[in-house]
Parts: structure tokens; C-alpha cells; sequence
């Protein structure tokens, strides 16, 4: 299909303000105008990823539009490309991640941070300044995206394995390879939350030849993350003083935890090595912070710090040791309606999902 | 001299109680036991660091013993050594810095990390468990400490020039040389906070070749700062909206300030290159923390840390560099005593020394 064929308005599950977080309407709204490297792609599925609870329940930010349609783990089929676009054809299965968009000119955009660009632009909510546009996500017919931030999916792969992947997996792969490298036999990683992301975490890490202790706050999970690749597991509600057993035991504490509730900081960055760091790639509300001195460091020398999403190189490595090393996204599937979105979100909010929900019949909810 | 023949009691300038903390006074005290691998030290110099400030007037914990003598910037002649000290000979020039024994014996004893060893002996007011010591510093006659702590001063190097590169110097060069390796060229350093360690953060961030940027808080130290090898300089105090000027800049922001005032941290974190620490050498007052979410390093995947002082192994790195490319504390000398001891710390206390204070003139003050 030509560019000028791609219809003028898409469809999605639309949220209005946050005390309807949980209750996705089914709106037409009109697209973003398609620039010449932007990938339109008619969306197959989509993960219900941590973030689209943050940004509905606005604990990060208030929403940018009337109507937000969040989900940024959207895989599907290219439909058409912009003049320019060199990266994809149409007909290719293709998956896109939580942010679309960045200026491609600047020293991060060139050196594979494109998604470190102080002009990128998310997947959702937020604002593209080139078109004067605010992003719609993936819980929708459609998604129009960057080249530069459209993964082409390993021909093996089924597409709900991939949909958990362009998120999460990649934004778990990133801080695993910048901190431990390609190689991380004889490297112990500790994991913290094991949701969306941290069971995708467990699995990288095992798969990178790291030892991976898990913590989660009850031992509920404990079985499956053992099963996972976890060495072990620790139920930090339940285990008082676990960390006198793991003194200076980690090179990476990866925190993938969506909140701060039994998180005693403190415990963790007593237990890492020399020079090592705490990374969260969770992302609490903004209202919860932590007290740090440079005191809570002088023990290790260690550092507190965050990371965001990946590159397309990463994604790219990322799906490859996926597909070679059997990474696999645990999911529930559900039909995408309006019921179901209510039902996913309200159940992932509760902790109620092993370990992804992703979204499927795309066709039948939204037609051809 | 043979260690027996070393007097049982030492003489010092000790303060009781923080009320008094810039009013020392000539004590005389026992000393620890002389254990295997002691280097006994007759005092020749020694540098006032922020430390001592910070620890007489006790912002991080309270004395530990009756009668505190601080000081580790020491320099001294060796006086006698231990039974099984292989490293030294009665007669040589050795410094000793704020750490001065460990375990010997753990992993990171073993792999030059023995500054992090979990039964590492600080210099001053730290229990000695081997001895049950509360270890005293430097403003003082004599010195005792582990021969893997106690460092050779170059031949042409002065023992003034030497003393504030014991601690200051070696506390600088660690984090320089661990963030950007032993050649910064190419790579860009802020230093926030022009003190003993922060000039000579300065000279050693430039004999590494990286370019140099300086924060103070005024511009009182402006021309001084680019004549150590300052590439710039910011008046944090007198310049609203630096951080614009600076985006996505440094490869290390190193702190090197005593207090937290005009400290606006998440304008150092907005400037720093992705994946760039924020290291603190500085040690602000245990009550002064920072507020801090992941969501603040979201734009650079940036962290936040500390780094304590340095291994002997980068010690000598650090004295060779600072040998070869004339990396030299500026320092102002003066005679110990008690009057001086107030002196220097009141001034020290209120900003007015260009830039270390050395105590000399030991054999004056002690006796031989
Ligand atoms: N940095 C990035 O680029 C990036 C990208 C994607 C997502 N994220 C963020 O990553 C976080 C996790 O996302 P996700 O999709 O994995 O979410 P998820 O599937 O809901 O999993 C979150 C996990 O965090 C733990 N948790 C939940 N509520 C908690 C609370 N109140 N206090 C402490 N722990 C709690 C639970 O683990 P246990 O039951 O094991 O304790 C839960 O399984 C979210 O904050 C999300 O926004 C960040
Ligand atoms: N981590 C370690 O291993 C280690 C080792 C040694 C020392 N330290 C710590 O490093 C810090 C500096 O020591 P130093 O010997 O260099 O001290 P210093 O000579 O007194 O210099 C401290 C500098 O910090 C700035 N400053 C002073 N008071 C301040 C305040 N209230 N708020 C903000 N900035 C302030 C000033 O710089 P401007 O006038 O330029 O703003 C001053 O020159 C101390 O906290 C010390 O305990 C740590
Ligand atoms: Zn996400
Ligand atoms: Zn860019
Ligand atoms: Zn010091
Ligand atoms: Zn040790």
C-alpha cells in the first residue's frame, strides 16, 4: 500500500483521565502525518506493558491528550513506508517499542543511543514536535513509527513471543550488556521484581552466563524463577537479613520493580562488589524517591543510577540471543476489547498475570 | 630502630569534644601495638583535610575516643618496621593516607581494593579489631600503620608536596583513572567545588588529558582554577542556567565539595553523556541527603555514587603522574602547635586557604 492509501483515522482502546485507568473505550481518532522515514504498520498484537499502568494512572505525568491510547509492544506487519525508508518492506513482520522517534542527527543518534536523543519521541503521550502530533501506543489497528525504531522479527518467532521483547526484553538486555558485557560467566546479577520484565531479565542474564539471585517480595514466584534460570531466590518479605549472606556478591542489582514498597535500598547496595551499581529500570511513581548520601555508597564505591529502553543494535542482539537461546516471554493472551483491556489491566495491577499479557484478534476487533 | 625500642606513648594535638573542634590540644597517648607488618613513622608533615573538619565537629558519627587526634596526610621517615614488613626499610620517606590496615586477606585485599576490605582500620577514629585501638591520625609524633597502606615518596618529591597527595591526591586520582582509564584524552571532567581536593582534581583530570570544567560557587577562584589546567570555569552562584550551555557534556562529574549549599544536583545529572556517573568524593554532612528517583537519570541512564579514597596500587600510579607531570598541591605551610592547630582549622573551616594547609615543623613541637 502507498502512503496515501493509509487511512486518515486509526482505531484504538482510548483512556480520558486517570480514574478510568482501567476502563480502555473503543475511539477513532486521526493519525500522526507520516514523515518519509516512518514505518505505518498494521498491528497484530501488543504487550500490556508496567508503563501503560504508570502513564493511565498519570503517576509519572498527567496524559497529553483527551484520548490516550497507551501499549508500546506492538508487533505486526509493515503496511506502507515513507519515501526514504531504506530498513523495511512492506509485508515484513516488524515490532516497535517504546519510543518511535528521535532526530537522527545528533551524537546519540549516531553513536546507538538513539533512544538517549533529547528529542525522541515516545510511543505514546508524548509530544512530536516535527508534527505537533501527541503519540498514540499499540492497543490499536495501527502504529506509525521511525525505521530507525522498527525491529524486524526473526522469521521463527511467533509474534506474542515478540511483542514482550520490543519492551521489556530490550529494555532489560541494555543494562545486562552495558554493565556486564556480551560474556558475564563468573558475574553474578541480582534481580529485583519478577513481572514483565524481571522474568524477561532472569532469562537474559542466565542466558549472558551470569548466576542470578531473584528477589521478589513474597516466595510465590519462587519455583517458576528457578525454573526460569534463577541460581536463587530471595523472598525480602519474608527473609529478614538476607543480605548479610550475600556480602560483596554483585556486580549488577537490576531493579525491575514498579514500586517501592518493602524496597529497603539500603540492603542492596551493601551487597554489591566494588565499583558496582545499582540500576532500576523500574519506574515508581514519581512520588517516591529515595535518600541518598554519598555516604549510602562509601562501602563499594558503588553508584544508584537508571536505564532506558536500548538501542536497535541492542534490539537487534537482543532478539538473536532470543531466538538462539530460547528466551521466551511467559504470556496469557487475550482478545482486545474493550472487556479485556479492563480485565488485563485490572489483573496486571494486581499482580495477577505469569508474567505478560499480550494482545490479540486484532482483526476482528478493529476490522479490515 | 627496633620496634621494641619505640616509645610506649606518642604526643598529639587531640580534641575532646566537638564544641571544641578547632581547639586542639597537646596531649601525650598510648599507642596501638605494633603488629607484624607495622611501619612505625616518625612524623614529619601532615596536611589538614575537610575530613578532619568533618570529623571533630562529628557530621558523620561521633568521636570514639576521649582525647582525638586526627590528621592522614602524613609524611614521615620509617622508624622502625614489623617483624614481617618486606616493603620498607628503617630510614625511607613514606605518607600514610586515611586508611591504614586491612584484612589482608579477603578478595578484595587481594585484587587492589584493599581500601574497600569490610575490617579495613581507618587512619583516625576507627576501632582497630585485631587491637581493640581507636586508631589516632597525624597531628601528632608518630604514625603507625600496615606496610600495604604506607606509601614511598618519590626522591625529588618535597614531604610538603607529598602530605596532601596522601588523601587528597590518591582520593581524586581513583575515580579518575577507574571512569575514564589512565588516558582521558578526548574525554571531558567536571569538578564541583575548589578545595584541597578539588584543585587537585583539577591538575590531575588535565595530566590525564581530558578537558576541564570547574563549578565553585563563586567566582573567587576563577583565574586560579584555569591556571591549574581548567579548560572553564562556573560561578555556579552568579550563573542561572549554566546547565544549557552544557548538555550532554561529561564523560565524570566528580564532586568534590564539603557541603551541599547551591548543590543543585539534577542540574549536574541533566549534563552528564549517557551512562556517565556522578561520583562524590565529597562527604557532606550525614544529615544532608539527596532526593532521588530513577526517573531523575532517565534522561542519560546516568548514575549517582561515591568513591573512597584509592588502592595503594593507584597510589603509586598517582605519585609517579604527579612526579612526571608536575601535579603539586598549593599549599600553605604552618609551623604545629595549638594556636596553629585553631588557625588552620577555623580558616580551613571558612574557605580561606589557596589550597591545603601542611602542619610542619614536628620536631619543634614533639621533641625528639
Ligand atoms: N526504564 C525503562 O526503560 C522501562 C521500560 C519498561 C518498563 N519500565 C518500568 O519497569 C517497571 C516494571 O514493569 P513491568 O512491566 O515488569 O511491570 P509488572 O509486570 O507489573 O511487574 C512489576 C513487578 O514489580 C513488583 N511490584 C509490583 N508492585 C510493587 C510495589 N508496589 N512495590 C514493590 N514492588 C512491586 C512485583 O514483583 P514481585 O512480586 O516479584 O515483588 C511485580 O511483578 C515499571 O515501573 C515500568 O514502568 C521501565
Ligand atoms: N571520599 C573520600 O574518600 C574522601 C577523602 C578525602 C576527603 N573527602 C571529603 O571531600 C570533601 C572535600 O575535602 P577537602 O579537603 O577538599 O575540603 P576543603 O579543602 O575544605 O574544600 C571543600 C570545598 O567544598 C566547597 N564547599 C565548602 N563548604 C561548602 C558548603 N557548605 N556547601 C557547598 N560547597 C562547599 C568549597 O568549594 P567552592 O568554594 O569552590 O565552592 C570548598 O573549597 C570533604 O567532604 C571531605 O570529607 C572524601
Ligand atoms: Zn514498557
Ligand atoms: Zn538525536
Ligand atoms: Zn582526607
Ligand atoms: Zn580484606
Amino acid at each position: 500500500m502507498s502512503v496515501s492509501a493509509v487511512p486518515q483515522y486509526f482505531k484504538g482502546f482510548a483512556v480520558s483521565s486517570s480514574e478510568n485507568w482501567n476502563k480502555p473505550k473503543l475511539v477513532e481518532y486521526e493519525r500522526k502525518q507520516i514523515q518519509p522515514h516512518d514505518v505505518v504498520i498494521k498491528n497484530v498484537a501488543c504487550g500490556l506493558c508496567g508503563s501503560d499502568l504508570h502513564t493511565l494512572r498519570e503517576q509519572w505525568m498527567p496524559m497529553q491528550r483527551k484520548e490516550l491510547v497507551v501499549g508500546h509492544e506492538i508487533v505486526g506487519h509493515v503496511m506502507a513506508v515513507g519515501d526514504k525508508v531504506t530498513q523495511f518492506k512492506v509485508g515484513q513482520r516488524v515490532g516497535v517499542g517504546a519510543a518511535s522517534a528521535s532526530c537522527k542527527d545528533c551524537v546519540r543518534c549516531k553513536n546507538n543511543n538513539e533512544h538517549y536523543c533529547k528529542k525522541q519521541v515516545l510511543t505514546y503521550n508524548s509530544h512530536d514536535e516535527k508534527t505537533g502530533y501527541v503519540t498514540q501506543g499499540g492497543y490499536s489497528s495501527h502504529s506509525i513509527a521511525d525505521e530507525d525504531f522498527v525491529f524486524p522479527i526473526p522469521d521463527k518467532m511467533d509474534f506474542t513471543v515478540a511483542g514482550p521483547l520490543m519492551c521489556a526484553g530490550l529494555t532489560v538486555f541494555s543494562p545486562l550488556i552495558r554493565n556486564l558485557g556480551e560474556d558475564a560467566t563468573g558475574k553474578t546479577v541480582g534481580i529485583i521484581g519478577i513481572g514483565g520484565l524481571g522474568h524477561l531479565a532472569i532469562q537474559f542474564a542466565n542466558a549472558l552466563g551470569a548466576k542470578v539471585v531473584t528477589f521478589s517480595r513474597s516466595s510465590s514466584k519462587k519455583e517458576q524463577a528457578l525454573s526460569m534460570g534463577a541460581d536463587s531466590f530471595v523472598a525480602t518479605g519474608e527473609e529478614e537479613g538476607w543480605n548479610t549472606k550475600y556480602e560483596d556478591s554483585f556486580d549488577l542489582m537490576l531493579n525491575c520493580a514498579s514500586g517501592v514498597d518493602g524496597l529497603n535500598l539500603s540492603d542492596y547496595l551493601d551487597v554489591l562488589k566494588v565499583d558496582a551499581n545499582f540500576v532500576s529500570v523500574g519506574l515508581p511513581p514519581a512520588k517516591d524517591s529515595f535518600q541518598l548520601s554519598p555516604i549510602s555508597f562509601l562501602g563499594n564505591g558503588g553508584s544508584f543510577g537508571s536505564s532506558f529502553l536500548g538501542s536497535k543494535k541492542e534490539a537487534m542482539k537482543m532478539l538473536e540471543i532470543a531466538a538462539e537461546k530460547g528466551v521466551k516471554p511467559w504470556i496469557e493472551e487475550i482478545d482486545i476489547s474493550e472487556e479485556n483491556c479492563h480485565e488485563a489491566l485490572t489483573r496486571c495491577h494486581n499482580g495477577d498475570v505469569r508474567y505478560r499479557f499480550v494482545f490479540t484478534g486484532f482483526d476482528k476487533a478493529f476490522g479490515n
